[in-house]
Parts: C-alpha cells; structure tokens; sequence
C-alpha cells in the first residue's frame, strides 16, 4: 500500500494550473528539463568532470582555492553575480547571486565543494580522474568512455571520483537546472542564492565567523541543503533534521603498574570492570539512557512529525538482512522512530590485551569512547552535565588530565573525562510554510509522493545556520545512498543527477508561488 | 604487635633439647651452616654462577638438556644418585635420590632448572651472564666482582640472571645446605628425593606423562616446593597452597561490517554495550560474583586458615600506596582474606576504537579476556558450565568459532566462547602432620616465627602431584619478593641464599624428627 502509494504519479498533479502563464504545468516542465538534458548530456557530464577533476582535500589550500574560482567562473558564465567569501584564516567559501522580478522569496542553494582527505592506494581508479563506468563496481561495472556530443549514456552508469556525490554533482545540477529552465524560456519564482562551502569535511571551524560577517549576504527565507543521499529505497527525500553530538573519551584508573590477577586479583580495583560497570548504568541493552533526568530536554515527537515516519517505506527488515542481524534494539522498534530519540553509542573499548597477547593481569586503565547523539531540544552543555553527575553519583571522581599520584591516593575511582566538541540538534518543523512548500515543490517537479523524514540519523554543525541566520533549514538530497561518500570509489549514480535537475528546476521554477499557497 | 611477635625469636626455640645425640640443637646448627657458608662464599657463587650461565630457556632444548647433565653431575659430585627422567617428547626432569639410614619419611625437594623466555633488549645486562650488584637496580645497585677465595661479600649484594631466583638459586641451595651439614658431622633425618623440573615456564606439558611414569621413583610422604619467593616484609614463610584457574576468551557480535552510529545508533546493537552488561552481570565492583550457584562448591576456610591469616602482618596499607591505590575492593577486605575467595579478572577488553582513532561507529564485535582464579573445591569444568549457564539466561546464544551468517540471522545475541585449559586450585590442610612438621622445622632452623599462609595468590598446575602421587604439597620459598622473576633483570637478594641454606639444612637435619613428634 504504502508502496504504491508512493511510486505512482500523484493523480492530483495533473490537474494543477500554472499561476503565472510563464511556468508551465509541472508535468511539461519536467519533460522540458528532461529534453534539455538529454539533448546536453555529454556538455553536462563534462562540465562535472571537469569540477571533479580539481582535487578538493580540505587541506590541500592551494587546490581548494582553484576549485573556488573555478567555480565563479562556472556560476559567471551564467550570469551569477559571483565572489568569494572568507574570513582571517578560512578557505573561501563561493557566493553567487541571482535575482528574480517580483520574486518575494529568497532561497539559498547550499553545497560543499571539499571533500573527504582519500586514501588512493584503496581506491579502483585514481579518486581526482573521473572514470564512467557501466555500472557500480560492486555490480561488475567496468570503465567506458564519457559520451560524446549529442550521444547518449545509460543512466544506471556512475561516475566515480571523491566528491563526485559529495557535492560537487548536486553544484553542477543547480547550474545546469538553471540552463535547461531558461532553454525552455522559464523564469524562476524565487531569488536564488548560492553557497558552496569550503571546509564541510574539515568541521566548518570557520563557518560562524563567515555566517557573522557575511549575515546581510546570506540571509534568505529558507536554506536547502544539497548534501547528503537520497532514502535508500531510491526514492526521493525532503528531510528537515539532524541530530546534534557530543564525544566522550572516558578513561578510569586502577593500580599504577599492571598487576599479577592471582597475587591481587579480587583485592585490587580492576579498571576494566568498573568501565563496564560504569557503561551499564549508563545505558540498557534496549537504547534507553539511564541517567536522572536524560529525556527532560527532549523535544516531543509531533504529530506531522509522526505522520511522516507512518508514511515512509519500510525498510528495516531489508536493513537487518544487510548487516547480519536477528534482531534489532527495543524489540525491533522502527529505525525512524529511534533516531527520533538521543542515543548512546560506544565506538570503542579498550584495557589491557584480548586474544593471542593477552595476560593475567589487572591493568593501569581501561577507555571508552562514548558519542552521545542528541535531540532538539538538549544541549552539549546540558548532557554533559547530566553524564558527569552521574558518574559522580557512581561514585566517581572526575578529572581532566591524567591524575597524580596525590588524586590517586585520595579517589578510589578516579575517571577522566576529555569532551569532544559538540553542538544541538536541529529540526525544522514539517508543518512550517517553508517545508511544506518545499515538499509540495518537490511532489509536482517530480510527479510523485516523496519520503519526508522529520530528521536524518547523521550529525551536523548546521545550528550556526539556524542560530545566526534565523532562517528554516531543509534537506533536499540528490545523490544515491550508495555513494560510498567518504570512503574509497565514491560515485555517483547518473539517474539521480538527472532527477535532481528536475526537481532542482522544479524547485526554481515554482516554490515561489508554491510557498505563497501554503503562507 | 604483630611485626614485634614476628620479628622476635621464639624464646621457647632455645631450650629445644636435640632428640638424638647426633642433631646439634637449633641454633648450633644454624651457626654451623653459617659457619660454612661464611668461609665458602666464593665457591657457592661460583656454582651458582656456572649454572645461571646456561641459558635455560624451555624451548631451547639443546641447553635445556645442558642444565640437565651439568645438575646430574652437581648431584653426583655430592654422592647423590642421579639420573634424568623422560617421557616422550619431554624435556629431562633431572632427579636424584639420598637415602638415610633410619629414617622413616622420604621427602622430595622440588624446584625447576628452565626459566621464563628473555626480551635480552630490556636487561641491564646480559640474563645468561649472571652479574654480581651492590644492591637492587632499583636501589641504584652497581657491578662489583664476585668474591675470590675465602672472601666474604655483603649480603645485601644481588646477582643478576634469568632463573638466579626461579629456581636455580634454591637448587644450588639445597646441595650447599647438604654440604654444610656434612661438614658439621651431622646427618639427615630424612630420606631426600630430588626433582628438578624441565618445563615448568613452559606449561608443565609433560608433567603429568612424568609422574605416571615415574610413580614409584617419586613417592614420598612430602613434597616441598621451592619455588616463588618469600613474604613481601621478608619473613621467611611457608605456604600451602595456590589457586587454580581457567581463561576465557569471550567475543560478542555486532552487524557483520561498521554502521555509522548516527544512522543507526539506538537501532543496532552494539557489541561493546553488550559485552559491558555481561561483564557487569558476572560480578560486582566488591569482586563477588554474580553467577549463580558460583559460591556451592568453594570449601569453607578452616579454623587453621582463619588463625594463619590473622597472624601474618599486615602489608595491605604498604600495597596500597606501592601501586597507588586510595582503596581496594570489599571495602579494603584484607588481600590474604581475599585470596581464599574465587575471583573473576578481566585482563582485557577491546572493541571498536578509542582515543585518536576513535569513530562514531558501532562495531562488529568486541572482546574481553577473563580470568577465573578458583579455590577448592572448584572445578574448571564446573565453573565453565556455572558461566556459560550464566550466559545463556542474560539470552546469549554460545557458539565456539566466529558464527556464520545463518547463526546470525537467527540469533539476536551471539558470543563466541573459546576457555583455555585450565586446572583445580590445591591446598594441603595446615594442621596435617606433615604441614605442623614443616612448619615446626622451618621455626626452629631459622629461629623465629615464620608467615604461615594456607595459599598464594597465584595458580600453579600442581593438582597433577596430588591426583597422581596423593602426597601433602608444602611450599618453602627462600628468594626474594622482589626478585623480577619472568621479567627483565631477575635477581636473587644473597641474605635470602644464606637464609635457605639455614632453612634447607634445619629441614635435613631436622624433619623427620620434629614430623614423629606432630603424627
């Protein structure tokens, strides 16, 4: 049913007369933009090729910079005013502005152009040569050679290079909607503004201080974000959330030097055991956090927001089989609702030797370390000062470096405690005029109903967006979900460059009168 | 008080009327051996010199068969008929046998020739080029010569080797000890057996094999091992008994490959989550364990025990600030009073990872290596089953190789199980004959109260000797406590040598008389 309902046209659409005479029925639009590309598909793919073939390791400053002019030139061509923007010490992030007659909404296109640091030697193909191939290589695909012009490519091909889904191609599909709306003599409804970031992979440390500076600039009635994958099912996907973060690394000490388990074993403290306790009364096998006064701060589900989680394909058995597993968390509890909720994870363990190296003894110290995703509305703040009351409540004495010997001889439990940097949560509410219209936008660019997530289960320092601009934030991913973002052989699937024009024309074309409907 | 009473001669020692003509009363005969020892300084290192210079490590079976002749002849040149024992695939136990006319009670002398593996790179010098010291390495202790002829050199002076304490040293104490009373006129009262051990570091693999062979040879009423050091005050001590032990490897599965913590945390489970509960479950920050029915089987601490315990002194407060610890566990429960109670050590745990690597990951398995120190009368067989029936209620699924994806497709928890061998723990009842007789003999031929413990902390696979020979085990150490064994820069206190030989020649001369008295 839910299927069903999500893959067919949306009868309604149809019907749908055009509010202006110069934007047409979504249906012609979508075939307008369609034609345009398959008519351009060798220009297209050679303009993406060209923009994957700057290397953009966040670190690489020289590189970087050539990826942001290269990139003012791509938006000059178009008629974009165009700069870059820094601050002391940034990388440059790339403006470009382009105003629309009687539009009275002003929407900013977010990108990264930076990409994860790549480990070559792990790579089929060197990650800044751009290679087509027929298919994903964990299908058998096998290089060809990019279209010429006028012809033709079969969409399920993928284009692998770093960056390639991650952003570099959704940059490529706003530039090029734009070609294909004016081809087809189409205005856009909107003004448009560009950001492409330069330093997402590096943890925006310079983010702040550019929204800051730059504030009069960058404010707009809304911000999409052209980063991250479409659901896994294929379908498209509008999404209005992340989750927040913050790490812990938790070390505890026992004696100062190793010592024999049988001479003082079940005398002297063992720092593994007080870990696995302390990890224990942190959380139970189901999730839940048991710590006093976890789930105050917890922004309540609401009902749009549950809407949306009923509304969305099941995917968690298919989830399961993936990753080997009987069973999942809380009897099987739907994977949407729970990312609904904060979690505690712990990615790593460690005290003394396992396996072929391991000793009797009763070690010096045993590590955790613990991240800790958070919800609207917790804070870092606030969750850290929830943890460290409970560990002080298990009787734990908390220190920030490495204790001497006086601290030693004073605590019996000794833990140190060293936070990683963090930030909020952040979730747009589905029932804001803005998300609506973005999600009825997205519904008619594309002919059909679209998977709307009330957040993604990933973390984003995007909160400086919300905290300095003030303005609605929402997710409207392109690229397939199996990208191999980050890692080794990253691609892109060609199929999802092409919708995304459609629904990036879409979007230029009609969320200005879209948006109007749903004030 | 307890240090006073310890530390004072026993005044009723003195008045100790010898029994036959031939046995000088206690502290005659201590001078004697003395006596001997002072104008043979020299020439006892130098025999201890030239054994110590064999390198004995027990896979090397070239010179661990040189250790086995070079002690056959030190026996023979001592009158001693000696002959080494094998059995298939074994290296040489060497032993050698004295009878005494009269005597009633055959007695075995235990130590082992082969020494732990050397990591030559952490040693001051050289392990098989043994080296006279002014004091300990860690007292600032520098080289000075071995003695010449018929000089004298200053007790508190250590030699440096691998095996100068374990055991080599009591070996060449036992033979100097013989020689002594031989020089005095005085006989045994004993029949004396000696054993020497050839792969004692290396697991006792043959052991077994060994004794069944040679059953008839090692009869005797008594054993007593010399093996391990004194008292950490330096008291002299007997003990009666080690722990037993069993290992386990113990490995909890996650998703067969890394899911982002993010997108799926508080969805699925986490191996490392998992594995803490575990091990919380199995015991409790005071060391008790939570196992049921894990307490059944332990033999309850006798009135002799409990007298024993209470008249050693006290060294816990020291203990405590050596490894810098404010409190221990059991609310600062006395160490020996803990040792007679099974124990639960988690050497190691590991999974995922922590620090400067770590990931927002959930894992795909984590690992602990556990410790089971037993007490009689517990088995390694009972408690493997008592632990995996704990297991299988907190709803683990026991598998015993890494589980195929059909067993993780069907079950939610999985660990996989891998116990090392392990062996029963041994205590010989203090208040036997032959304990009261050791015990008795030690207090005269030193003078003094001596520390009487009903077991070490350590596990040592004796249960071989009690199963097969049914003989009362009685440990006699006289090395140093602080002697490095099985690390870098073993070494043997010469006070404790002189002490032996006083000690070992009071058992000669003595035992058998003072063992008619206690039957």
């Amino acid at each position: 049913m839910r299927l069903a309902r999500l893959f067919c046209p949306l009868i309604p659409l149809l019907t749908v007369t055009p509010v202006f005479a110069q934007v047409p029925d979504p249906s012609t639009l979508r075939q307008q933009i369609r034609n345009y590309r398959e008519a351009n598909e060798s220009q297209i793919l050679q303009e993406l090729e060209a923009l994957l073939a700057i290397p953009n390791n966040a670190a690489d400053d020289i590189n970087i910079r050539r990826n942001a002019t290269h990139l003012v030139a791509m938006l000059e061509s178009r008629g974009i005013e165009a700069q870059l923007l820094e601050v002391e010490g940034s990388p440059p992030a790339v403006y470009g502005e382009l105003r629309t007659n009687g539009a009275t909404r002003t929407v900013v296109f977010y990108a990264h152009y930076d990409g994860q640091p790549v480990d070559s030697s792990r790579w089929a193909s060197s990650p800044w040569v751009p290679i087509l191939r027929t298919a994903a290589l964990f299908d058998g695909g096998t290089e060809i050679p990019f279209p010429r012009a006028g012809e033709r490519v079969d969409p399920e091909s993928r284009i692998y290079a770093r960056s390639a889904s991650d952003d570099k191609s959704p940059i490529v599909a706003m530039l090029v909607a734009l070609d294909a709306l004016r081809a087809a003599g189409v205005a856009p409804s909107i003004n448009m503004k560009f950001f492409f970031e330069g330093e997402e992979e590096a943890g925006s440390r310079h983010l702040r201080a550019m929204l800051t500076a730059h504030r009069d600039l960058l404010t707009a009635d809304a911000w999409l974000f052209m980063d991250g994958p479409v659901h896994q099912t294929r379908a498209p996907m509008v999404d209005f959330g992340v989750r927040g973060i913050t790490g812990l690394d938790l070390t505890v000490f026992g004696p100062t030097r190793p010592l024999h388990s049988g001479h003082y074993g079940n005398w002297a403290p063992n720092p593994n055991v007080v870990l696995a306790h302390l990890i224990a009364s942190m959380r139970d096998l189901d999730g839940h956090i048991t710590i006093d006064g976890y789930y105050d701060d917890v922004r309540p589900v609401t009902p749009a927001e549950y809407a949306a989680l009923a509304a969305t394909p099941p995917i968690d058995g298919q989830l399961r089989t993936d990753f080997g597993l009987a069973a999942t968390e809380a009897g099987n509890a739907p994977l949407l609702e729970r990312l609904m909720l904060p979690a505690l994870n712990v990615g790593g363990l460690q005290g003394g030797l396992t396996g072929p190296g391991s000793a009797n003894l009763i070690g010096t110290e045993a590590s955790a370390y613990i991240d800790f995703r958070l919800v609207p509305d917790q804070t870092p703040e606030r969750v850290r000062e929830l943890v460290e009351a409970h560990l002080v409540k298990q009787g734990i004495h908390l220190v920030r470096e490495v204790p001497d010997s006086q601290t030693r001889s004073r605590y019996p439990r000794i833990a140190r405690l060293s936070w990683g940097s963090g930030y909020p949560a952040l979730r747009t509410p589905m029932d804001a005029p803005a998300s609506r219209a973005v999600v009825r936008t997205v519904e008619l660019a594309l002919g059909r109903s679209i998977v709307q997530l009330p957040t993604s289960g990933g973390s984003l320092g995007i909160y400086h967006f919300d905290e300095i601009l003030k303005t609605p934030l929402i997710f409207v991913p392109i690229v397939n979900h199996d990208n191999n973002q980050h890692g080794q052989d990253e691609n892109l699937r060609l199929q999802n460059l092409w919708d995304g024009l459609e629904l990036i024309g879409g979007l230029m074309a009609r969320l200005g009168l879209e948006w109007r409907d749903a004030t």
